[in-house]
């Protein structure tokens, strides 16, 4: 059932990026590397949390489209921007050359400003059947999240932690900023978008926080036993970069212990607060987090 | 008259700058850098004319002050950007080191990054005096001047011209889009604010992409016979940088008049439209615009 929902969702996202960007033509080469560095394959993990959550809640998804697509964007650039020569340095990613290695380094630092430029664009964009105080919102916590006060925050202490041995707070501080705020962002948009608040919202962003937690935890694991083939990049490139992770703090057998438990714990939130047949999928994605070989 | 104004407006728009930027703590670096990057004793022109325009309106200027805020965020993050090794590769700007030669060069992409992402969340900020409508258009101005279709697309346009002969339709693209549309855009935010539409909104963009053409030329000048202790970098960049400039293509005397002749179109159409004392500010800011030293 998940992996038909995750497949029809993702088309549709793919498909309203793609008429997003497609509208954009000059520079070529900015109006290209837009779509080579977003329309890559990716798992659209975000926006489907987004749509699912809107449809969890009763609410057309249509409604959310414009921030499905600019979540991307903007998670999009922030790879963009990572795989930089001056930060992790990447040539690979999805089994594709990175964006600056594909477009020249200048360029991809001008496609990663112009992706993230953009999100803000489609985030207003004309003709939404949301309100003007609603999206006044989303911006503000789209903006929020992707910050200082979220991924750049999460992004720079990370780099700062290269080859020195950190504690775990500090650890935490990196996996809830660097991944866990464009997580639970979506999840929280579709509570402003259907104009719910109090205790379904605060249970629905604690499964996001878990499953984001979660996600970077098997990232970690998949780093040492995952394989070239599928994750697309080389493995063990934390290691090189002299990264703490949860195995190298934990071990492999703890971190896999902690895994299972964040899981455990965002199954819970659905199993006791949303027990509908929408409901079931948020379980379904749970698992899928945890067993994803990819 | 205009220099009273001047100082005290750019007074009143570094206060709150700072007082925005002083709420952001950590990371360290990040906050630093951010502040370091736009507390750096800019001319404030963006952020000026957004207030002087709203003042010609009579509208309180307190309404424009997110807006003046984020586009000083916004051309400061460019700048950082444009520094980096990959781009321009500068050392000094406005005579201190660049953000990147300061905090290095993974930090300067990820403080330009912040300085982007924060400026919509300055512009979307809580108790705000103006409508959610009017928030929406002007995050959706604002992306679109700074974005692929603005700013970015003349960076990239410029920078794919260093060392070759571009024509003049060229030379038009990269100075329309890489300085006018962030000149022309605290004008036209100014009219959102305001409500007017029409001819005067006409009249008075186009007075702002005159003065934001005049204000490139005039760089290009002062990058040929300006003053190291003056303008705070080294004289002759463009020329090393292989970059083509008016100067290079029209040589410095039809260069000057070609100054001239938009600061007089300029000042035409506020004498013509915008009779008052406000009025005159703007003819007088026109006037700075060509006899400034940096």
């Amino acid at each position: 059932m998940l992996k038909n929902y995750l497949k029809e969702k993702r088309e549709f996202i793919d498909e309203n990026i793609k008429n997003c960007l497609d509208e954009l033509k000059y520079p070529q080469v900015i109006a290209e590397g837009m779509k080579y560095a977003v329309l890559n394959g990716g798992k659209r993990l975000r926006p489907i949390l987004l749509l699912m959550t809107l449809e969890l809640l009763g609410e057309e998804k249509e409604k959310g489209i414009p921030a499905a697509v600019a979540i991307e964007m903007i998670h999009s650039y922030s790879l963009v921007h990572d795989d930089l020569p001056a930060l992790d340095n990447d040539d690979y990613r999805r089994g594709k050359l990175t964006t600056h290695k594909k477009y020249g380094e200048a360029q991809g630092i001008l496609i990663g400003d112009a992706l993230l430029t953009h999100a803000f664009n489609v985030l207003t964009s004309k003709n939404q059947i949301i309100t003007p105080e609603k999206i006044v919102e989303i911006v503000r916590l789209t903006s929020q999240c992707a910050g200082i006060n979220g991924m750049i925050g999460g992004q720079m202490i990370d780099i700062e932690s290269e080859g020195k041995n950190i504690d775990l707070p500090t650890l935490q501080y990196i996996h809830t900023h660097k991944t866990g705020k464009m997580i639970s962002l979506p999840v929280e948009i579709a509570c402003i978008i259907a104009g719910i608040d109090g205790d379904r919202k605060e249970k629905l962003i604690e499964y996001s926080e878990l499953i984001g937690l979660a996600f970077q935890i098997k990232d970690d694991i998949l780093d040492i036993e995952g394989d070239f083939e599928k994750i697309g990049k080389p493995v063990g490139s934390d290691t090189e970069l002299g990264k703490s992770t949860y195995p190298s703090i934990f071990g492999m057998e703890k971190t896999k212990e902690m895994l299972a438990e964040k899981i455990a714990a965002a199954k819970k939130i659905i199993h006791s607060e949303f027990q509908s047949e929408k409901g079931r999928l948020f379980v379904e994605l749970a698992d899928y987090i945890q067993d994803r070989e990819k």
